[in-house]
């Protein structure tokens, strides 16, 4: 991006955090370290930092919000691989592979309190409103994900899924933590009502915009580039948009060649290209357009939040852009 | 217990806040009810809201932080129970073996979470020093836990565990949520540091009694009146006091026998209860003597606390006695 020279100090100062937040030697805390130690986009942090720079927030008080939700997001991460069963993630096993199931589960844990330590120390010196309105839009969004979390389960194993079920299990397993990081952005600046739902708006559009993306490279990617298998949501029965679109569109045969694939953990790789295959002929471009509408509208809501110019803005402008873009 | 006119309407209302918190349908809810709904003595809430109660705290703020920490309990619970592959649990199956790991590992999640949800509604109206306070205990709490959680799992594959190192673990895996309970009860009635510090001794103490006369009981109690299998714990190879006691003092022919059965998942009921009545034989005196040392401690704390007479101080002071004298 081409804000490179003001992203790269951020992430570089939200990793210090999160890995001071963890030191210390025991298993525990290095099972706990070692999905931060994987790399990652930081995303969330940035724009949480984002926001709260072009609103003239505390940068010190920012840096410690989006350690926050970026340990937050790692925790979730963390579990899911457990219960997706997932092995690879950002190009090493997962936690439980090398660590084992219960190492990870307490691993997850610890990061999901830790999130709450480093947001407790972002709020030092705060009012107790805004403590409390920081802390429970945290807190809901932790409610909120792991709702996300139930309905994608739950989708596995249900034949048919709506777009609409769809959308509303990605707004919150994925973009109500993108919403709750622009919000805390603003709510540490101490901004109004209306802009924080602006802001909240840019993330949850910036958030769908991201996952129908990451469905998307999840059949398209350089499985190396990617850092896991590709292919693994129709292994594992997700219902993506993809997905959903394919099967509402597919011929007699496409349906039966996919139904073959999807959710059967032990088909072969031939046929899982196959039925990625036809997932992509009949479902990419309509996938594609939907994830820019909604980056559209993302930039839409940052426009009516009413920032301010410089690099930050740059960045939060250029990001609805490079989610529906990127190759990883 | 002879306060129980008092006790009784405590845990009604915080059972009830604990079910409206998680009043839904879906089987996430009902997997992060089932525990709930398994009964339990509410220990800990009962802690809170007495030394809340015992110093003039309001009654409505003391009740939900009760119901944070039993949540957080519950939390704790049903993730150590996968780690465990323990099946039964307050005379039930455990959440993960009615759901599955999954689902129960995100119910987990979700109770952590609603034990903040709980603990910034006792927060509300508060200042922010309080809410801080407060925030920061129940957050390092869960650090601490978690730390002694790990220490637990390392310690069955251990030879030697000191006792010094087994208290430790208690320390941190029981006993802190315990002293917690006691502080946040202060801490919402805003008293002083150094009476704080005297709860939490309270807290502490009598938890590490709790714990000892826990170990007890897992090798004592009736089966069917505990609402879980005795024994496990040699079966899982944890190192508890009793065990620690008896490899130290025992022959060489006594040793022989109890390592067949530590540890050892596969062994025979006879091998099992062999390895007990060793076990008891070698430390039960000594283990219902520490357990009585620690308990004895907690009254002593509690009397340097200065709290108010009534029902929750003869609550607080009938305590350390009936945690080592109950029988389940």
């Amino acid at each position: 991006m081409s804000v490179s020279f003001y992203t790269e100090e951020i992430v570089k100062q939200v990793d210090k955090l999160m890995l001071d937040s963890l030191a210390s030697g025991s298993s525990l805390y290095e099972a706990a370290k070692h999905t931060l130690l994987g790399g990652g986009k930081r995303l969330r942090p940035l724009i949480l930092v984002s926001v709260s720079d072009s609103l003239g927030g505390k940068r010190e008080s920012a840096l410690h919000a989006g350690a926050s939700v970026e340990m937050l997001h790692s925790f979730t991460l963390v579990h899911d691989d457990i219960m997706d069963q997932d092995h690879m993630r950002r190009g090493r096993p997962t936690v439980h592979v090398l660590w084992g199931t219960p190492m990870a589960i307490l691993a997850g844990d610890l990061m999901h309190v830790k999130s709450y330590e480093l947001m407790l120390r972002a709020l030092k010196g705060k009012s107790a409103e805004v403590m409390s309105k920081v802390l429970s839009s945290l807190t809901n969004a932790v409610v909120v994900i792991s709702e996300g979390q139930a309905m994608d389960m739950e989708f596995e194993s249900r034949a048919e899924v709506t777009e609409e079920e769809y959308v509303k299990m990605i707004s919150k397993k994925t973009a109500e933590l993108f919403a709750v990081s622009a919000e805390i952005g603003g709510l540490l600046a101490e901004i109004d009502g209306q802009r924080i739902s602006n802001l909240r708006d840019y993330g949850m559009n910036l958030g769908i915009a991201f996952q129908i993306a990451d469905d998307i490279l999840g059949l398209t990617a350089d499985e190396k580039e990617l850092g896991k298998p590709i292919y693994s949501d129709i292994r594992e029965g997700k219902k993506t948009v993809l997905l959903i679109k394919a099967l509402h569109s597919a011929s007699e045969q496409q349906r039966k060649k996919m139904l073959k694939a999807l959710g059967n953990r032990n088909c072969s790789r031939e046929e899982l290209e196959d039925a990625a295959k036809i997932v992509l002929e009949l479902s990419l471009d309509y996938a594609t357009m939907l994830a820019a509408n909604y980056s559209t509208k993302a930039l839409q809501s940052l426009e009516m939040a009413g920032l301010s110019g410089g690099p930050p803005l740059l960045f939060l402008r250029e990001l609805p852009n490079y989610v529906v873009r990127r190759r990883k």
